[in-house]
């Protein structure tokens, strides 16, 4: 399936400039939302995968469907005050700003082999924040995946730790 | 399964006297995720559904699953400022303030029939804000289903106009 066709294109969002990849338009077709999840399923079918962690908010949706699928215990990483008991949190640099994520302490734990999944690799400053937290609650990262990259943007760079996965690229900015 | 054992309360959050229902304990027992997607998918499976709309951020875990494993395009609600093509929008009053919701206008069309899930129903403003913005694009909302809902907080008042569903009730203001 051609998963780039899918993908609307906002300019100027949500700053003048920006070329905004919108999966919301993917949603509507569940054979490529399907597809996505089922590779991702095979994918990791053998590694011995723990936990699968998604993004705030949109990689609820895709992380929320592979760990269904998977049969995985899914963990939220949030945005800073949504998650009500015991959490870490990391700062981090977005495109447009600053952030703060959290997760919850009792949420992985030594020995967890963990996917991270978002829809988009843009800076990388999310999930680099997203990946320290997992690493510091003493989990192995398997792998990264996302369902957009924009290599322009060196995402892979701040994430040269981990392996990182992608089904889709454009090169914007 | 008892889903109400595997929902943590935490007391205080967000504010004093508030006794919060956290669904990420029960996210970390896969078994229990399953038997909710799996309920719905059954549930819904003979209802002519065409789309699961899905309320920012929680929402998306359980409606993203589900939308996958109906085979259905998924809507995501959200917050306002974070959908990139053109919406529309409704106020409206939290438990704790007040916010706008988006829903992009190309998202559902007169003729849909959907599902609006999210996890927890307290005072419904939330999900009437979504069921609104659903009807103004002229979809059916077959019905309107939760994780948890806590039934002193009248919700279902609010959203006396629909059919709702919940799985787990907690007697909490």
């Amino acid at each position: 399936m051609d998963l780039a066709s899918l993908i609307r294109n906002v300019p100027d969002f949500p700053v003048p400039g920006v070329q905004f990849k919108d999966i919301t338009t993917l949603l509507q077709h569940p054979a490529a939302f399907r597809d996505i999840i089922d590779g991702w399923k095979m994918r990791y079918a053998d590694k011995r995968i723990t936990a699968i962690v998604g993004a705030d908010a949109r990689g609820f949706i895709f992380g929320g469907a592979l760990a269904y699928t998977m049969g995985l215990p899914f963990v939220p990483a949030r945005k800073k005050g949504k998650l009500p008991a015991d959490t870490i949190c990391e700062e981090y640099q977005l495109e447009y700003g600053t952030a703060v994520l959290e997760i919850h302490q009792d949420a992985l734990k030594p020995g967890d082999r963990v996917v991270l999944i978002d829809d988009l690799l843009a800076t990388g400053g999310t999930m680099r924040a997203i990946a320290n937290m997992v690493e510091r609650l003493g989990a192995e990262i398997v792998e990264i995946a996302f369902v957009v990259e924009l290599p322009p943007l060196k995402g892979r760079e701040k994430l040269n730790k981990y392996p990182v996965h992608s089904l889709v690229e454009f090169m914007v900015e």
